[in-house]
């Protein structure tokens, strides 16, 4: 058994892990951190995981997280880089869900985290953990820097398409639209239900922190010139789900689209490309570790309409993060990750 | 005091324009029409409006809808078009709130409506709604065409570029979400609760009704050629609201963008042109006849984004109603339009 | 023009109170204070209320309030009772929407809300503002202690068998509902959306403060001996509305206890007696000042059902605030309470 | 590999079922049928299940479900009752969803139900599905009615007093609440999200078809006389979930009912006893098999408060029938059961 360490277990990654985890036959959670809920039992917090955990939550050391195999970080953005170095020479393996080693540019990072980084060394170390970019160079990884939300959506909905090199220089819109729990669990009025309930609104507009992971991802997929993306998030008034809706001009016939998609994700287990023209339904992968894709030309004409829906806080988040760990132990890749959403 | 008929008072518009009138002071209710409900009272089958109606629902006919001053249908397509002949030629004045008059193409409509018109003489006397757009022609008009929610939302964040002629050839993206009452008030599958609750997703994503009109509309403001337009519905899993997200490429500056939209929309009580770079959010308009309008070039670049909500029932369907009868009558342009969106 | 303050304006009751006295015809806003939004619009904050008013948020000093002829307190419990002596002792007429001045026994409120009371001699002054209860007492107070959401919909609920005498020590079962904006406007992690959305809960099951509040009320109204009640207060994924279950023991015959409601409220414009065994709904009464009543005996046994609900914004608070008010000053008691709810 | 068979495949309980049944390790579904979808793929109508069935819906015959060892019905009342006779005398175990063979008395069902029973024979031979209750009987029966959702919930809160034989004839209150799932999946006007969002009621005050299904319940529970309950259900905005608060008047201890609880449900792995005084929410059961029970003496006075939580559609349904399955096939109790909650 894989000894595991969650630093941050009290945020809505952290309990995602623990309820992805309790289930997986090849792990042991064997020390779950939080500076909030210190000395309380996780199933006194989170009673939907009565039966699951005897365990207590403890203070966040090096010394207590030595004893592991592999630490997942699911904490606010500034800590991991403070902790990860130690870590990693202690021989343990990180998974990072925060943003920390997201940005291989340390001077964007900083302009839009607004903080200095704390450990520029190791970011040219880390793996950007998007399996179906980057499988290979994930199993062999000592540090993972899980992707984004928004870009886990966005980039899965372009990828066949930029590594064909099919995408010029037109601009590429992406609409993208969240359930609240992407905010976090923290108290935070602008997230309180009568804020975000019967609403909807676009938020940072001119500017959101996922905007340059994206053109990174999608700069790494191709050897085009520069990618020229508008990236619009919203805010959908319920809990979990992201649909990005992507379009591009393009005056390739949808067959042939569809049919690069498919070949392209044949062998991918937790991508499904529907059939041509259908559209996803954020609920159909709601807890599970799916993203389904589906393709539009409307009317026929030259703008291509992508759509991509994944669950945030799973294929967005924690259930990405075990996919990586199952690799880099060669474990099944959906080992522990076989949630069907419900209906309804 | 004006005798008003309603013709289909049973679904949400109808609903909706019975809330509405309730409060005008220059009109009186005269009869409201419901096939499935009649010998009901209104306040049995809508208690919120308790107190406020002694009214029994009856059949349409146009012996007794003859009495009237004004008739609003508030029905499903394809009614409207088999009652208007008749009621114009009785002198009575018809604010249709369907389909049925707002396309001036028969072909077009007959396409995507899957009927044959029943009236086609009577489609180039129909005014087009938009009060913005069209009000000196709407305070003549005897058969008026109410727009459709999404094209309100659409046009209304367009109006002042079009007008202007400074969108060129350029593509235009139309990403617009609807809360679920644009469905309409009838037992259906899809938009059950246990359908639509906690989830998002596109739908008629190859084309949607609504597309000809917006197409329609946005010609008829500028000289420009062709307008290139994708249009993508979406549904919100709320009950009313619609967020149109609209993206044009342009190198005007923002600021001269804003004031533009600002001095287009300065005398118009019911559009509210939002500081730079603010995002609107529908609850704010949520039972009101505004549309709240935001602008923005994330980034700085040429992707101009256009935020435009309303609420579906009012200023996209009798809300906007109202307003073109408070015009024909020369009433305040806002009388029994004063509700304010709750908040929260 | 009456002129007024708003002490609190950033609370849900505090925007309630402008969105409603926005349409008064009778009273002129002339200050809002609150502490957090200093110095900004109020449409800035609540861009609901666009177009609707100039006025800036200020801090609250008695100097400032001076100037108004009555000043409403819409803040959170312990404010009030530091200001209103001063305010008093200038003639002033002060709407105290918290819960400083509800309970008569001191001792009681020192217990459930956990301070010492700051204006103890006042107390005894206050008139507890359930207008159905109160009006005379109102009409000449000048200081109106306004009832809590929870308290307003049971006391209607049970106030004609209570006044009536017919009650006797049965255990009378108050299974409460409510929408999560009675929790407030403040950051808080149990009323999240992601916390609240999509789940029902039972809270404060062993003593929530509106008991005691209840209790007194009840007694008020009757000379029988002690009140037996139990109130279970729950929470509801839903914004606005409180939906009353009252259970009672008794053998009076159905109608005739349909017919003492119908008699007692006969005369009250904001109260409506459904026809028997009509069971209300919360929408409603959404943002409308109503209440609504059904009474049951479900398979004629001797368990009495009595549904009521109310807004607990409206209603439950400021609406109920400003009727009070319009008592004192002779206006028509429904005065900038003509809101009608929203259906859907 | 037991050999399974579904009709009724297109409703919330059957797809449920299909949810449920893909990861159980000891079953193989042979057959689904459907009336309406027939000759459609299982993953097309519910895109949730993609990549785990290649099977298509076919219409229900005798002849091609003779071929499974047991066959659920997920339809809607009325139908099992022709069927299950065919099935049984071929040796094929059935479990029923529907009513048709809850009651026993067939008077009380018909009167209930509305319409004649056909298969009166059998009725005594069903053994009512409530595995804590009827554990042995299930084992070794041939035909299960499994409960109701609103009957699993109460009984599952009230089984151990009854049993203890500790209630007396003093009248028991339950205040249930639901989600809107429990309505089923058909087109229907009340279950619109625009009828049923943001609003909460109560409905079928007067009387439940519930309500005599948990009283043969409770008494067969006990020896006491005749069960006084008073049963009043009401709509929550949301899909799934149910909530029953239950009262009861005792002069027992909280501590000494809080150790009967603890010892009563000890070794059931699906009830869980919260510890004193804390509330369940039914996010906590969401999708698992699970009910959580909390106990109350509010304000320790002799009314006893009972929350229950269930998922409708799992333990109130689709999960307590495969749990009786793997009692009849003795599997482990809760193989196919080990959906966790999903936080948030």
């Amino acid at each position: 058994m894989i000894k595991i360490g969650i630093v941050g277990g009290t945020g809505y990654t952290g309990v995602e892990l623990l309820r992805i985890l309790a289930r997986h036959p090849k792990v042991e959670i064997t020390i779950v951190t939080s500076r909030t809920d210190t000395g309380k039992r996780i199933d006194e917090v989170y009673p939907n995981l009565q039966g699951l955990y005897e365990l207590v939550f403890t203070l966040p050391t090096i010394k207590s997280l030595k004893q592991c195999d592999l630490v997942f970080f699911a904490t606010p953005n500034g800590i991991a880089m403070t902790m990860v170095s130690a870590l990693l020479n202690h021989g343990i393996k990180v998974i990072d869900l925060s943003a920390d080693f997201r940005l291989q540019d340390v001077a964007v990072w900083e302009k839009w985290y607004g903080m200095p980084h704390a450990c520029v060394d190791l970011i040219q170390y880390s793996v950007y953990g998007l399996v179906e970019m980057n499988r290979e160079l994930i199993k062999k990884a000592s540090l993972i820097a899980c992707p984004g939300c928004y870009p886990t959506a966005v980039q899965l909905g372009l990828l066949p398409l930029m590594e064909a090199g099919l995408i010029d220089s037109t601009a590429i819109i992406a609409d993208v639209k969240s359930g609240v729990s992407g905010a976090g669990r923290k108290a935070a009025l602008p997230t309180l239900m009568s804020e975000t309930g019967e609403s909807f609104k676009a938020y940072n507009v001119d500017g959101h922190r996922h905007l340059p992971e994206i053109k990174q991802g999608l700069a790494s997929m191709t050897t085009n010139s520069a990618i020229n993306l508008t990236f619009v998030p919203h805010l959908i008034p319920m809990i979990r789900g992201i649909h990005a809706t992507l379009y591009l001009q393009t005056d390739i016939e949808l067959a042939e689209i569809q049919s690069l998609y498919e070949q392209r994700y044949a062998n991918e287990i937790f991508v499904k490309v529907l059939a041509q023209q259908t559209a996803p339904d954020t609920r159909n992968v709601r807890g599970s570790n799916n993203c389904q894709i589906g393709l539009f030309k409307p009317q026929g004409e030259n703008t291509l309409v992508i759509l991509s829906v994944i669950d945030n806080l799973v294929k967005g988040a924690a259930g990405q993060a075990v996919q990586a760990m199952n690799l880099i132990y060669a474990f099944d890749e959906n080992l522990g990750l076989e949630t069907i959403a419900l209906y309804p």
